[in-house]
């Protein structure tokens, strides 16, 4: 059966495009407490999964060892812009580990945020693996390798010693099996595992509760969602969905996006875990859908949930700034609320 | 009733998106060949529509009297990428008429194509009206309406009288109602009209053929078919799916994509107009549906229908560029023939 319409783009005062897709939002016990369309389809979470791959980072002593603070913890969960502050950052991070961009296996492009690429350009630059919007990422997992002492090359090949350590804490926190019979390849090079929904929602309530982790990893997780949530900017760019859900929140929302329209949040406060997939990988709809989905969540707290709801419905605008549609969830996603 | 599945987007051995829509293949007396989906549901035809909507250059006179060539009637026809050639053409095109940049109304930005923004940054460039890629087609109106004698100032604007005169065309050669009741405003600031697929593509299929037009509209339309067919490049611009379907059909394929994943073509030899709405939007999956499409109703050249089912299964690339998915037709669409 078809997922619902979760979104629509109008036009003057016509539907121009629709967005069906799936969302569910769990306990860190997996009660559903909202739940529409298939959250028991496999989905590829991508880069939603960057917190729960930088277990390793901190439960191996290696983030303490390097010094690490918040600004690189956000970064080692980071899909970022490619802005200065991040290629720096990915450098200093690969530097105290006695490494340098040449360890990195993730690829080159350009930086997502626009006006970094052309600042980039303008420089006379070229783009490098440290403007990969993974670099944060791949540096924390080398900065792993070396403090564990395993050789790095081909840290991002299935058979290697260290992707075989983020399967084992990927399959613990979500509780979805990893392995050959469900992996592909993401952006970055790495594998990417799909997980029904619904686990990927419980790995978050996880994630933020601490319920189901041991001690040390309920540490990490804690750890490192407030870097996060401290930190927005180092774990996204300017201007993206990530830091306007994490700025409003205040700590409350923890929320990453992935590629093919994945979205995920954690909210410690409330114990829940919110995952959410546009069938279309439409990446303006995942994000109205996890904001309208957090502001029905918030619904207590007025002015959090009137902000959440505002950034569910941007506007369409033409090349003259005017706006002429807009971006807004549909009735379906009406019946979540605390 | 939700439209089928058309697209699928694989990676690894799994599909991770979905793309439904529409499509229809219609002849010139509306007589229909194929249909999936809803084909009766309006749909905005944003930039498709182009070559209907440069009509009165030709039929005016403006055309001739300002010695507008192949290029210069692709370009006023064109979605193009603000690549050098595309915006000295639409400079000069201006210039032709008298006029400059300044005239222009359609909004700035950036080019498309990703080569030319970063050498316009790179020169300490800034984009212009005339990046815009709408820029050829607003040139192509303003010469219209300085050959008129209308004063060109507002022509974006519903109420003027140069876009009376392109809904009049419009309506003529689609058969569809355009007025106040199916308007919305396209990016580039002037009136779009949401009508329904089946018209689209009969509109097409009229013009490609000539078949149900008059005389003079019938030479106009071929006219500027012809130009886009030997000048694709300035209907569009460099790697774009548009050139890619028309230089493999050698003249016996137009076609032009629009915004929000509406794709239209018009096959002169078979007498047939194609028109295709992915329902969320996707360029990627509206891509697919038309290249597939044409393939199956050019089955009988092995060379172009081979060519055309390549173009509609591009590979998904990793940083690294190896392959990790694909982008793919689903069987819903394998009816299509002749």
């Amino acid at each position: 059966m078809a997922n619902p319409v979760l979104v629509e783009v109008t036009r003057g005062n016509r539907v121009e495009s629709r967005h069906r897709g799936s969302v569910i939002v769990v306990d860190a016990e997996g009660g559903t407490l909202f739940e529409i369309g298939d959250a028991d389809r496999p989905v590829f979470p991508r880069s939603c999964i960057k917190a729960i791959q930088a277990l390793p980072l901190v439960e191996s002593g290696a983030a303490d060892a390097f010094g690490l603070g918040d600004a690189e913890l956000a970064l080692a969960c980071a899909s970022h812009s490619g802005e200065p502050a991040h290629v720096a950052g990915a450098a200093d991070m690969l530097a105290r580990a006695g490494l340098d961009e040449s360890a990195l296996e993730c690829g080159t492009h350009w930086p997502g945020n626009q006006e970094a690429m052309l600042e980039l350009a303008r420089s006379g630059g070229a783009p490098s693996q440290l403007h990969n919007n993974c670099s944060g990422k791949h540096a924390g997992f080398l900065c792993t390798c070396n403090h564990l002492g395993l050789a790095h090359r081909g840290y991002v090949d299935y058979s290697h010693r260290y992707q075989a350590m983020l399967r084992g804490a990927m399959e613990e926190v979500t509780g979805a099996i990893h392995d050959e019979g469900n992996v592909g390849v993401d952006g970055c090079a790495i594998p990417t595992y799909a997980i029904p929904l619904r686990a990927l929602a419980l790995g978050f309530a996880r994630m933020g509760s601490g319920i189901g982790l041991g001690v040390e990893r309920m540490k990490a997780a804690r750890r490192l969602l407030s870097a996060c949530m401290a930190q927005p900017f180092h774990m996204s760019g300017t201007g993206t969905m990530d830091v306007a859900l994490m700025e409003a929140g205040e700590g409350r929302i923890f929320a990453k996006t992935g590629a093919e329209a994945v979205y995920v949040a954690a909210l410690p406060s409330l114990g829940l875990g919110v995952a959410v997939k546009c069938d279309d990988g439409g990446t303006r709809a995942s994000e109205t859908i996890v904001a309208e989905v957090l502001a029905g969540l918030f619904s207590g707290d007025h002015a959090l949930s009137a902000r959440l709801r505002d950034l569910a419905r941007p506007a369409v605008k033409n090349r003259n700034g005017a706006a002429v549609g807009q971006v807004r969830p549909t009735g379906a996603l009406a019946a979540v609320a605390t």
